[in-house]
This record gives structure tokens, sequence and C-alpha cells, in this order.
């Protein structure tokens, strides 16, 4: 039904060995201006600016969701048997537009536009004509298919679960990738054997009794890049400065704009709803330039806040208590900060995996040796240790390093 | 004091890189038979019937413990600084020497003898003349002060830290060279960040709190390999086996004895103390000689259970439960099987972490940022939750494979 | 002498693990806004667009050199013992900052800006405030003595040869940070066995013949990552693309500027000396910010060049050949095509090792086991073999895809 | 036509990932005593003085090149295409078993025996009741075919091809596992590259011109595990003192046999063809066991020797000239050294890449983009420049180190 290439293409790809695309419609996806783009945009928001390797982009994830998809309807017996074509290839597709609609810096972005990148995916996929077109090109009414995919709302759950649960690809692939990058050994863990376990039951997703330990292993490994990486104050830190510069921004009004100030960032400035056309332009590049631009803004917090992102000059940070915020507070005052933009605080938690409660909460299924399902707390002491135990939390208060000054 | 080497000699090392040995001591150590003799002695007593490349030996294990010792004793500021250069050298040949007594196919052997490996390791250190000689010519009184690191009776208690608490160079080389050899990916864990944050604290051994994720990796690293290596039902089977075979051997005595039982095994059958010299001789090449021989046996029970060993037939396993356990005794007693010998229990179980419970709990120490010591179980969330939940264990029954007959 | 950190800082990196940084004036220069901007300048040109991974950049390659001429003067006994501090603190910084000039796009911009990246460096260390006053505060006259060494004048040769020779830190990092990014095995050798067999031979770097097996398998990685990953046709087609959009703007000059055009590239469109201030900001994220603007320039050959590009929709390309090239461009013509930016040539070719031909030829010396010293290819039969064979070259045509339009 | 499990099987392995077992006739010869008996013959003769973690056996090497043809007539698209199933599986059976005739010690051993392990391996195949029995269940006729791949005599060469040529499985795995278990990065290479640019050109096994890269990495790759691993003057030591011991067993004869010898020396000393049942037992642990006896021998030499072996106590070694040998035989006399015993000369050589000379030579073809093809001499420099260089070769001897004694 679908159109194959006259020879699999593929992509060398430092984790996955190779990146396969064997379908035309796939290998359109990829040479689209749209999916090019997230080359522009990085994988990690302010990480990188802690693990200095860590440049990869939502590009390469992407692809490598798209092949551990393309892995799994293949490689898992269950889902090779009892998916069609279609839904093959309409999970293949999802894995690798889910992450099309992302911003520039992640998720911090998202706080600084109010909006949701999963908003965007969708819309790119539906009402772009490029992306649509090849989408529909290859099969009427295929965006549609695969944005329900990405919203939870396909016909077929699994499909769903392939690529959003808390057992996916999409984990699979940025816990490897981000350990990878960065040069952490935390976020390794035995997806050949989580594969090699993956079973359907009763139209979910579930691994095998003898995946359990791997699966342990993968939550753990989740849990400690948490921690280690996507939490670590440093890169709060940037995301905290990154947020004061648009405040400070916002608060100025487009007014008397400075002549330093991008058009691209108008719309964000104003809080209106962003044209795709825009959203195309916005990428980290686009940023970087602008904050470069903004260095020389004529008000000094917005030049000040700019140069420290550009030139990673951060904010320092302490633990939040009464007693340390007061006093810490109050010497900024003196020093002649202007503490809505000189003071962030930032609290954090993670629970290393969440049990069952309700329909989309994406629990993990284990098929026990005898026949039975349970839920993954009950068939496991360590996680159900985990989930019973304290919760970890870490809220902190970044603020100017007054030694520096 | 210690006579150094003209050069730094490296020996090639897959886990560590290179073993670096600048010490004439330690090169003689390495050089004597009785070190020589650990290449004839594996590291892992069954799992290589399961994990087919661990033919790893004590040989490199023990030079792997002695590198990270070296290390230790080099790089962590505070071990540097305070301890002088015979306890950094004591230190470092008790980590060479600490498995020195090891006899075959590791534990499951002193179950056999009854005897811990650790008594032969200080006989050997204090008795045999090789070993004792090359000690006592660098330094006169220096096998017993190496003996003595062993046996936790060292006037500085931090050495026998080194090697044998939760936290020890001992638990680190095992964990990463049986993961490498293994092909498993368990066993990895962070051991240069543990190092990297390592401190003496109060006499004690412990790491700062910017080490605890590292920890708490390791702790669910060494989890993972007992249950997935150390564990596993395929290798408690091969040691059952063995384990069955020398218990027949002793109910038949020495009285008439068949041509086919090497001398070696006399004094194991008789229960008797073994000598240093016969102690030698006992390597895993001397017994799978002594096991294909057995094959030749005339009582059918030996020949059977030595075959058995030989071409790795091992015995099948089921969850203990008085129900099963019933009924398949009944089943093999009708098929003619003698269960003094065909018919095995085993029970384990472990528990990722143990918290203070004395002094030689060898637990795990945290310096926190606000300069206090806290024992790792009031240090870690993750730790606090494990020890808390429930433990795992294991129960099997193991017995011939009926359907093989 | 020179004053140290409290403690020893360390950057994780997945290349070298740790990057070590104890000196207060390499740690000041890592924070410089001129360093951080490296972070902004990628390792590979148009590589990247072949190995979707390689996003690495000049920030994190500079810190690997460093750290490994800081081994390299703290490990090798001949240079630790033979260095005074002074050098080495001389050698660690020239190695941190060789790369401190490079502009976008790596060499292809060299063509654009007919400039060597060598000369910016040393006006960047030596007339730039900000990295200047950190040498100059660090210790007077340092930064001539820095630069000194990137120009191959130094008082000590050695010193150069340690980071610009052909067994050099530059390319010991780039080899193995290349090959890790783009996720190919071609580049990794054996560096931990060449730094232990390095040695100092009559004031030159040498390796001990023991090293040769080592040095024949780094110069046979560097030449497979020349044909594999940096001429990569693809990589090339990118450049001369990128190439043509500059000889296009160039062409239509600076009379009528079209609005599209930033003003950063108006002295390279000029043909000027850029001034370091601009050179600052003309990195990688301000480029591709200016040819996303170029795709809606009004000269149509302009937007589709740029739009190439951001898009990569790049040139096809065949091996040049007189009747080929005839053909195609007479069909490229009937097309409508513009030659002049339609139609690129580009040879290269490239030798594994080229052997003595006077001081600054940076030969590779081996010290021989019976104490002489010859010039590499003397000492290797494999090296021998491939300088005296054939020479690999390619030469290619570069043109738009007629079928994809 | 083969029977299949009911579920694929899979093995861990290190280099491979996972071996996959999914034919009853494969998994019946790995469960057979003969195939585990290869777990008692290592892969390295001497080499494992050398390289102490090198203990990995003919076992998992044999798992490792099954694994690789398992993937070859699976994964390359004209091996996948072309060969009916019956081939297939003789392709896969013979990779398993290629390996099954060897003795202890490698090819070391071929020497005292004069017998290549190659006759025995067709023994074995077709001449014992076993692994004949279970092959020919599978299939009548089946152990010929199986033996005739071995012996290059099968109606489809291409079969013998996979496994025995100068492109192999053979070859690709042990390169691949020696380097892995030896800790050297010499034996790496992208065999994924090389599977994947595979192809069937006339009857013959070929790569396409776009993996000659890889090819070239994998010859030097060879090359260098040759002199770095294979042919380390130490191991040869080993190997050389080996050889002594047999060579002084001979001589002595069988007239008046000390108790120390084991029966299963008796044949070799006897030079008497080996029977099947004796060959079987002849293992490296029986030798040994052997060895360790043979110390307690009442004739001194023998003892000697016999105890270097044990306690890895080296020959030493030159290079041979007639100056240093005239006078080193002449030391030795003098210190009453019986020459014929203690002084042994072996010269090796290595051709990286040996070009076509006739049928059987095992050379390598490249298919090229313009749809000729060629001699891998003929499509790469390299290797071109290589076979025509001068050829490294090392000529030694060796004898006891008399500083030690």
């Amino acid at each position: 039904m679908f159109e194959r290439l006259n020879e699999v293409k593929v992509l060398r790809d430092p984790v996955h060995g190779y990146i396969h695309i064997d379908l035309k419609v796939v290998w359109d996806v990829l040479n689209s201006a749209w999916f090019q783009r997230l080359r522009r945009i990085r994988q990690l928001g302010g990480a990188v600016v802690v693990y200095h390797c860590a440049e990869h982009t939502r590009f390469e994830h992407s692809l490598g969701v798209y092949e551990i998809v393309r892995r799994m309807v293949t490689e898992v017996p269950d889902l090779s048997r009892e998916l069609n074509e279609k839904e093959k290839v309409t999970a293949e597709l999802a894995a690798m537009l889910h992450d099309i609609g992302h911003g520039p810096y992640s998720h911090a972005f998202e706080g600084v536009t109010n909006t949701s990148h999963e908003v965007y995916t969708c819309r790119i996929i539906e009402e772009n004509t490029e992306i649509t077109k090849i989408l529909e090109d290859a099969c009427p009414g295929l965006s549609k298919d695969v944005a329900d995919v990405i919203r939870h709302e396909s016909s077929n759950p699994i499909l769903s679960q392939l690529i959003s649960s808390q057992l996916d690809a999409d984990r699979f692939d940025y816990l490897i990738r981000d350990a990878y990058f960065t040069g952490t050994k935390y976020g390794e863990f035995d997806m050949e054997r989580i594969l090699r376990t993956m079973r359907v039951d009763n139209g979910r997703l579930a691994v095998k009794e003898s995946g359990v330990y791997a699966v342990e292993n993968y939550i753990m490994a989740r849990y400690h890049m948490y921690w280690q990486v996507y939490y670590h104050p440093v890169a709060r830190s940037y995301e905290c400065v990154l947020h004061m510069l648009f405040k400070r921004l916002k608060d100025l009004g487009t007014r008397k704009l400075d002549p330093s100030v991008i058009p691209l960032f108008i719309p964000i400035i104003k809080g209106k709803k962003i044209p795709l056309s825009t959203y195309f332009d916005l990428d980290e590049y686009a940023c970087a330039y602008g904050f470069a631009q903004l260095v020389h803004h004529k008000d000094p917090i917005t030049a000040d806040l700019a140069r420290r992102i550009r030139d990673r000059d951060l904010f320092a940070y302490a633990d939040s208590t009464p007693s340390f915020n007061r006093k810490m507070r109050s010497t900024l005052k003196k020093a002649g900060y202007d503490l809505n933009y000189y003071w962030g605080r930032n609290e954090v938690e993670q629970n290393p995996y969440k049990p069952y409660s309700g329909e989309f909460s994406g629990s993990i299924w284990v098929r026990m040796k005898d026949g039975s399902t349970r839920e993954l707390s009950n068939a496991s002491n360590i996680v159900y240790s985990l989930i019973h135990g304290p919760t970890n939390d870490d809220n902190k208060v970044f603020f100017p390093d007054l030694k520096k000054k």
C-alpha cells in the first residue's frame, strides 16, 4: 500500500547504529523544510550549559524515536502480527513527528509562550501545507490519523502507547541519547532486553515478567537523569535568566521598540498567537542571534540579561528557605537589583514511576509467568518501595552572584 | 622505603585500561606461583554456564582491585594526605591478595569444604614461604600487616574499608568486570564519580553529598547483578549438581576407592583439613579433569552427576511450594531417582544495602554540604525506600528434567 | 607561580571522561565571552548534513585539546621533567586557544573571507582586551608567549609540536571526538598507548619503537576520517552552495542592499577586513539567521541558494570528467541555470602522512630500541608503503538535481 | 523443512549483543557434549599470558561465527534471495562447527601433534555418533554437506566463502572478540558497514565500492592484531616452552613411563593417531592438570619446563642474529643448559592481504559503481600500496633468562 524506496536508506547514528528508512513517505518527511528545522532546535534546554557536549537536536531524537518504533512494530511479535500495515506506518510517522512543534529551548520556551509544543505539533501536521501534503499524498486521511496518535485519540490506543506512556520509544531514545551526549552513564539501560520481552496484553503494551529487572533499571535511569541532568541547578539558572529576559521585554512592551529587538520576538512580547510561518523561523539560531542583538538594547536590564545568556554568566543559586530568601533579597535590593528580574524561584520534584490512576496514566503492565497481568508496582519490590517512600524535590532560588560584580 | 621498579610496568586491562605497577614487591607477588595460580580459578562460580563469555578469573579481578586501591590512595586527596607510604603499600597488597585463598568454583566450593576462602587467604600470606617471603623481604612484618587488613584487625581501619565494606574496591571491580564479561549492562555505574567524591570523615571512608546519586546507582547495579547473574537459577542448578556430586563421593567414602577418583579429591571426601601444598594444586583445571575422570566411575550416580557437570546437562528448577515439591518428589521416586542426590533446595535473598548496625557493618557514610555526616539511608530517599520496602527472595528446588530422559 | 583554584574543577566530557582545570588563568579563559563564543561555532563544516549527530562545537574540542596537553605535560615523564611550570601553562593555554579565531562553518568560511583562522586567533589573543587581559594578569608577557606557540615561533619548539605537528593533541582530539559524534569507528585509535610511549628526543617529540603500531593505527584512522567524513561529497556539496551564495552576494554588491541582508554580512560582501567586534558576533547562529533572512531576498538566485542551505536541499554531484561536464553544463544552461552559481568543481586529495621535508613539516620521529632515531616512514613498513604508493584523490562537480525541479 | 523452536532462544554475548537460535538442529548441536567441550579450549594460544583477560573460548567464538553467518544469510539481500533454506542452515551449522576439532592451545598444539584441527573437525562431524546423529536426524546427508563446506568442497562455493576466505565470518568474529577480551582497540572495525555492502557477484562474495573503506579498515585491524596480539613475543615464548616440553617427553619415550605422565599424553608422546574418544578428553583443563603433574617428574628438564608453563616463568627472547645467537648459545651451554630444550627459534611474517592467485585464495572482490568487478588491490590504493611495499617479519630466539636463575 505505501510506496517503498528502491533500496533501504540508512543514516548513521551513534546511538542506534543506523536509522533505516524504507518508505517514501518517511523519506519525504525527512527532507521537508519543517523536519529539517528540527536541526535548529536542540534536545535539551539549559543542560548544555552544564554538559558542554549536549548540543544534540530534536532532529536526531525524532529519527531515533522513529527507529525504535520501526523496530517495535517489526520485531515485537505481538505488534508485528496484530497491527496492520497502515497502523504501523502511522505509528512510525507519529514517532517521527511527535516533536515537530517544539520551539527553541525546549520546555523553557513553553513557559514564555504559554503554549504546549503539542498544540503546534498537531497544527503543523494538520494545517501546514508541506507536511500535511506529504502525508495526504501517501494516503488520504493520514495526517489526521498521525495527529490522533499524538493526541491520544487514535482508534487503536496501542499506537499512542508506543510513543507516549511511561515505557515508550520517546523516553527510550531521549534517555540513551542524552546519556551519550552528556557523557553520563546514568541514562543507560537495557533497551534490547525490554524490546525482547515486550508483549501486547488485552490491548495494552506489557512486558513479560522476565523483563522486570530491565524495566526497574530503566526507571532508575530515568530518575537519575532527571536529577543529574534535566534538573541540574545550573540548567535551571539558565532557564531562569531566559524567563526573566522575556518577562522584562514584555513589561517594556512594544510601544517604543528598541531597534535591537528582532521582529520574530514581537509576537512573543505581545503574547499573541504565533502564526506557523513565524513559528517556522523561530528556532534557536534566530533566538541566539536575537539575544546577541539585545545586548545592545538601551534598557540596561534587558542588555544585562541578554549578555548573561550569550556569555553564560548565569545566576547563582541556593536552597530556598524563608530566612535565606529574606536576607538575600534585602542584600540584592541594597545592591540596586530590581527583584522582579533578578530573583527567581523554582521547585522541581520527580516521581520515578506513577502507578495506575486511570486510562491515560500510561502505567506499565507486566505479564506474569502464571498468565496473570499486574501493574508494575505490584510486580516489582523495588518499584513498590520507591513509590511508597519519600519523594525527592528541590526548591531553589536564583539571583546574581554578588561576588562577581 | 619500598623499592621502585626502573619504569612503571603496565598490564592492559579492558576494564581499567591499564593496571600500573611501580613497586618491586607488587611485581614479585604478581610473578609468584601462588598469584599465577589465580589464573586457574574463575571469578564466577556457576554463572559461566548462563553467560558463556564469563570465563574471567580471580587473577584479573585481583589486579583490578589492586589498581582501584592504588588509585584511591593516590587520587583521593584525603587518603593521599593522611596515609603514610607503608599504609598505602599495605593496602595495595591486601587488595591484590584478598582472594589468594579462593578455591575452585568460588563460594560453591566453600560449601563443599566448609571452610571460608579467607582462612586460606591468611594462611597463604602468613604461612606460605613464597608470598610470605616476598612480603617479609620487602619489609619485615609486612605479611602480618597485610593479613590484618584482610582480617579487619589493622591498626588503621580505613585500610580494611578500602577493600571490604559496602563501598569498596572489591565490589567496584567485580561489578564492572562481571558486567563486562557477561555482557550485561546492569553492573555499570559511575565509579569515577564515586572516586572523585570520596573523603575521609572522622576516620571513616565517606562520600560527599554530590556523590550520592552515583552511590544510589551503584547500589542498584549491585542489586541487579545479584538477581540477573549471581543468583540466576541456572547458575544455582550448576552449583547444586556440584554439591550433590561431592555429597555422593563423601557418602561412598574412601574404603574401596574407584580408580577414577584423582588424589586431590581425597582430603575433600574425607572432610580433612587440606594442606596448602594440596590446596595449591586444587584449581578449576584439576577439578574439571577430575570430574571428567569421574564420568567413568563405577557408581552410576557419581558417573551421572559428573557427566552432567562436564556436559552442562543440569537440573531443571521450579519455585519451591509444598504441593509442587510433594508431587515432584513422588514422580522422581517413581522414576527411580535417589532423592538424596537428585533433589536440591536453595533459597537466596539480597538486601540492596544494610544500614548501620555496629562497627563492622561497613555502612556508607555521606558528608553533607552543611558539614554534618549521615548514614546513607538518611541521605538518600531512594535507599531509605529500598531498605524499608519488601525484600526480594527466591526459593527454588532443583531436580532432573524428566522430559530429557 | 600561577594561582591555583581551591579545588580542581572538572567538566564531564564523553570523550575524555573529565576535563580537569586547576589553574585560575585557565578557568578565567573558559568563562570569557570569547571562549564561550566557541559554543556557537561547530567543529565540522558541512559534515553535519551527512552525519546528523555531529553538532559538536569548537568549544568542546578546545577543551579536549587542552586536556590532552595537560595530560602530556603531566604524564609523559620527559615533558614533565624538562618543561618548567611556565612552559607547561603556556602550552595548556595555547591548546585551549588554538581555535579561538575560528569563524563559522570551519574552513569553508576561510575560503569566503580569504583569511586563515590563525590570523584571527593571534589577534584575539594579543589585541583583544578580555583574553589578553586575563593572560597578562596571570603573567606579564604571557599573551605573546601563547601566540608564539601557535605561530610556531616559541623559544621552545616542543610546545608548538604538542599542538601542531603530524602527531599532536589537536589531531588526537578531533579524530576521537569526530568519530564519537558522527558514530563512525574510523577515527578511533589507541591514544593512551601513544601517550605512554611518547618521549623527547633531541628537542623533538618522538615515540618509542613499541608505540609504532599505535601510530600506524592513528595514521590510518586519520586517513579514513578524511575520506569518510571530512571529504564526504555531500559535505562538500553543502560547502559549495555556501560558497556560491556568498559569491552571488559579492557580485550583487552593496549598492542597493536588500533589507534581508543582515549587517554582519556587509564586511564579508565588501571583502573588507573584519573588525574583531564584528568577528565576535559572526558565529553560526548569526549566519543561520542571516541565511534564513536571505530566503526572502528579491534576487531569485540568492533566495534559492539561501533556501537550499536552510532546508538542506543540496546540489547533486558526479565525478568530474570532460565529457560529463560538457554534457551536464549544456543541460543546465538549457534548464535556465546561471552556471556561475550553479556549477561547482572541487578536488581533494589526502596523504596519510608526509615524510620529513624541513623544520616545520611536523614529521613523526621514532626512538628505536637500539637508541637511534628514525623518521616514521623509516620505522614502519606500513607507512613506507603508503607514502610510496598511489595517492587518493577525488575530483567532483556539483550542480542542481534536475530530477527534483 | 527444518524444525523450528517454539520461541527464538537468545544467548547474551558482549560482542554481538545476543546470539539468536531458532532451529532445533542448532539448539541440539549447542547442547551436545562435543560442542560443550569447546568451553574447555580457549580461543588464543599463548596470548593469554600477555593479555590477562583473554580467557575466552572456542565455544563463544563458534557461537559468534554462527551468529554472523545467520545474519549474513538473513540480512544480505543477495544471499537471502539466492540461497535456499537448506543451504542457509548448512552454512550456519558449518559456521558453528568449523572449530569443533580444535585441540588445546590452538595452533601451538597442531605443531605438537602434526595434525591440522580441520582433520579432526571433519572426523567429528562425519564419524562421531553424537554430532553426526544430530545432523542426520535433522536431514539425511547433512553431515557430509556441512563437512564439505568446511573442506571447500561444497556444491555451492559461496557457503565456504562465508566461513573461510579473506573476508569471512570467522575472521570477523575473532578480530572483534579478541579485541574485546584483550582490551586492545586494534581489532575493531566496522563490520556493520561491511555486512550492509555485501553482495553476490558472479557466484562470488563481494562488497560494493562504498564498502571499500570499511574493508581497508578491517585489513589494517587484522594486521595490527597479528603483530600486537597473536605474534606477541611473550605469547610465542609460551608456545616455545610448550613445544619443548613435548619434545622432551617424546625424546624420553614411553619405555619407563614416569607416574606423573597422565594417560592422555601417551598417544601424543608416541606420535600416534589420537582416537576421537581420547581427543574428546584432551582439552586445556586436562593439559593444565597434566602439566601440573609433570612438575613432579623425575627428569629435571621435564619438571622444569612443566613448572615454567604452570607458573608463567617463560623464556626470554631476542632478535635472531648470527652473532647474538652464537654468543648466547655459548653462554647457555656454559650455564649447563641442554640447548635441545632451552633454545628455540621462531620466525613469523604476515601479509595484510593476499591478492588473487587462483580459485582458493579467498580474494576480496569489489563491485564498482560502474558495474565492473575488481579484485581488492585494484580497488584500493591503500591495499595496493601495502601488498607492493616491504613485508613485516620477526625472527626471534627464545632461551632461559639467566638473570633470574
